[in-house]
C-alpha cells in the first residue's frame, strides 16, 4: 500500500488514466520535474551563477548512465535523441564502396533511412524481412553477413511489434566479423541492457527512462574506432581553454560538441537514479510479468498478436493485431484508456507503474469492442 | 514604475544581483519558465496526450523565429545550439578540394573547429586578424575573396571584444561571389537582424533570446542548396507516414532529424513573442544606449577599451582591458555583480531589463579596484 501511495506521488497520471503508452512518451515522474524545477529556479534568480553545478551534474549522469549499462562513462556521450546517436555512427565509421549495412524490415525510419543514406557513398544495404511471428531471424543475419558487412543496426527492442532480439546470439554472429549497433530507445529502462553485447547505442530519454526530451545516452565501445562528423567548442580535450587548435577529447565526450540541454540533463540525472534504486533487473522482470497478462489474456480471448508469445522475445510491447486500430486506440481514448496504433495493431505499453487492474480494464474493453 | 515593475517580475536576478552576464547565458524571465511548466505538468498528468499541440507549437515558434528575421518560415530549422547548426552548413555544402573558407581570429572555437575540420577534404581556410581597434577588416576579407573562395563564416557580433560587423557592407562584399553564414548567438535577440544580409544564420536561445537551453534557430535561405548530414523520421516530407522511401522535405525541416526538446520549443515560443512585443529594433536602441553609457563612463575614467568605439560597431558587449580579469570577476561577484573574464578583459553584457543605476553601480567599483 506504501509502494502504491508513493507511484501515486511519482505518477498522478494513474489517477485519471489508464496510460499503457510508454512506447510513445512516458508521463514524467513528478521528481524528474522537481529536478528541472531546480535548474529552473536557479536561471531565474541567478543565470549562470551555477554553471559549474552545472558541468558536475553532466560529468554525475555520465556516470549513472554508464552504470545503467555497465559501462565507462569515457564511452558516454550525451545526444539530443536517439536519432542523433544513429547518424553519429553511420557518418562515423571510415566506409569503403562495396561495404555492407544489415538492417531489418522492422525498424522505425530513423534507424533506417541514415543507413540507406549512405548508398551515395556505395554503401550496401541488406535488409532482413522478418518472420510471420514477428521475430527477426539471427539465422538469417548470420547466413547474410560476409567478409564486406561493416555493421548490423538493429533495434533492441521493435517500436511496432515489440520483439526483442536475442542480444547474446547476436553479439555471438557479429563478434570478430562485424560493428553491432543497437537502437535502444524501446529497451533502455525497460530491460536491463549490458553495453557490453554490442559497440555502439542510442537512446532518447523520453520513454522507458521517464526523463525529459531533449537528451538522450550514445554508447560508444572505447575500442572501436569513431570519428565525429560535427564537432564544437565542447569536443575537444580543454574546451574552456579556447584553443584554436584542435585537439579532440579521447573519450564519447568528443561526440558532444556544445551546450548541453542542461535542465534535460537534471531530469535525466533524476530519472537514472530512480530507476537505478528500484533495480533495472527488477523493472525488467515486472514490465514482463505485466507483458505475460496481456500475452495470456488475448490468446485466451482469441486476439491475434503480433508480438512473439515468448516472453524472452518481448519487452514492455504488446501488438495486437485488428482492423481499424485507428477508431479502436481513439474509442479507448474516451474510456481514459491510452494506447497507440502501429503496424495495423494495437500497440500497448505498460511501464513498471502499472498495475494488473489496469491492464484487466483495457482487456476487458478490448473484448467488448473487438469480439463482440 | 509601471515598466519597472515588471521588469522585477519577469527578471527577479534585479532584486539580488547586478547581472550584466547576458553574453554567458541570460536569466530566464518568469514567463518564459511558466510556459515550459505548463508542458511538463501536461507530460505529468497526461503523457503524450497533448502531442498534436506540441507540434502546433514547434511550427507556431517557426512563424515567430521567422518574423524575428524576416524570413520564410520554410527557412527555419530548429537546432540544439549554435554549434550544431554551423555543423549543418560546414558540412551540408558541396566542397571541392581547394575551395576556400573565410573567418577570423576573433571567432569562438565552435565558429572555427568544423571549418578547420573540412582541410581534411581539401579545403583551405584563411583567418582574418583584426585591427588594433577591435575590427575585423571587410576590406581586407573584401581582398581575400576570391573565385575559390565558397563561403565567409563570421560572427555577427564577436564574443570576445563585441565588435559587431558592418552586415549590409559584409553582404555587397560577398554577395554574388561566396555564402555567407553568420554566427548569431551574440546578437539574435540583442539587435534586430535582417535574414537576407545573409545565407545562413544559426544562434542558440539561452543568451539574448532570453529561453532556455536545448534549442535554437538555424536559418538556411532558401535558394541555396544545402545538403543534410544528418537526417531521421523527421526530415521527411511526411514524418507520419513511415514509409521506407526516403523523401526529404523541401523545407528547412530537413535538417531536423527527430523529436525536437518540446519543452524548451514551449519556452523560446514564450521569450520570442516577449521580444517581438517588446520590437527587436527597440530593444537593440536601449541596448546601444546601455552599452554607450559604459564606453562613455570607461573612456573617461581612463580604462582601455577592447570594444570599437562607434556604437554602430558593436551590439551587448563592452569589454575592458585589465591585468588579472579573473580576480576582478571575482571580487565583483562578491559585490552582487557578475560579469565574465574574457580576452584578457572584462566583459559586460547588459540586456535590455538593466538599468543605468545597475551600470553606475559596476563602473563606480571597476574604478576603485582599478584605478586606485
Amino acid at each position: 500500500m506504501a509502494f502504491f501511495d508513493e507511484l501515486l506521488k511519482e505518477f498522478p497520471v494513474k489517477k485519471k488514466l489508464v496510460y499503457l503508452n510508454n512506447a510513445s512518451v512516458s508521463p514524467l515522474p513528478v521528481r524528474v520535474f522537481n529536478a528541472m524545477k531546480k535548474f529552473y529556479l536557479e536561471r531565474i534568480v541567478s543565470g549562470d551563477l551555477a554553471w559549474e553545478e552545472w558541468i558536475e551534474k553532466v560529468e554525475e549522469t555520465r556516470k549513472l548512465a554508464a552504470k545503467l549499462i555497465d559501462s565507462k562513462p569515457e564511452e558516454i556521450a550525451f545526444i539530443k535523441n536517439t536519432t542523433e546517436g544513429i547518424n553519429i555512427v553511420a557518418n562515423g565509421l571510415n566506409w569503403k564502396r562495396g561495404d555492407k549495412v544489415i538492417t531489418s524490415d522492422l525498424e522505425f525510419t530513423s534507424n533506417f533511412y541514415p543507413w540507406i543514406k549512405l548508398r551515395s557513398k556505395g554503401v550496401r544495404v541488406t535488409v532482413v524481412s522478418h518472420k510471420p511471428n514477428g521475430e527477426i531471424s539471427l539465422d538469417e543475419i548470420e547466413r547474410r553477413i560476409d567478409n564486406y558487412t561493416k555493421i548490423v543496426a538493429l533495434s533492441h527492442v521493435q517500436y511496432g511489434n515489440g520483439f526483442r532480439v536475442n542480444l547474446r546470439r547476436l553479439r555471438e554472429i557479429t563478434q570478430g566479423k562485424c560493428y553491432l549497433f543497437l537502437d535502444a530507445i524501446q529497451s533502455l529502462g525497460a530491460v536491463k541492457v549490458y553495453s557490453d553485447l554490442c559497440d555502439f547505442l542510442s537512446a532518447g530519454s523520453y520513454k522507458w527512462l521517464l526523463a525529459p526530451f531533449g537528451t538522450g545516452i550514445l554508447y560508444v565501445n572505447k575500442e572501436v574506432e569513431l570519428n565525429p562528423s560535427y564537432i564544437g567548442w565542447a569536443s575537444v580535450e580543454d574546451p574552456f581553454s579556447l584553443s584554436p587548435e584542435l585537439k579532440l577529447a579521447k573519450s564519447a565526450r568528443k561526440f558532444e560538441i556544445g551546450n548541453q540541454d542542461y535542465s534535460a540533463i537534471y531530469g535525466l540525472n533524476e530519472a537514472l537514479k530512480f530507476i537505478l534504486t528500484l533495480d533495472p533487473v527488477k523493472i525488467e522482470r515486472r514490465i514482463l510479468d505485466l507483458t505475460d497478462i496481456l500475452v495470456t489474456e488475448a490468446e485466451e480471448s482469441g486476439l491475434t498478436l503480433q508480438t512473439p508469445k515468448e516472453r524472452y522475445k518481448r519487452a514492455g510491447i504488446v501488438n495486437i493485431k485488428v482492423k481499424n486500430p485507428e477508431k479502436i486506440v481513439e474509442w479507448l481514448k474516451k474510456k481514459g484508456v491510452i494506447i497507440s496504433a502501429r503496424m495495423n495493431g494495437l500497440r500497448i505499453s505498460p511501464h513498471f507503474y502499472n498495475d494488473e487492474n489496469e491492464l484487466y480494464k483495457l482487456i476487458t474493453l478490448l473484448r467488448k469492442i473487438i469480439l463482440t
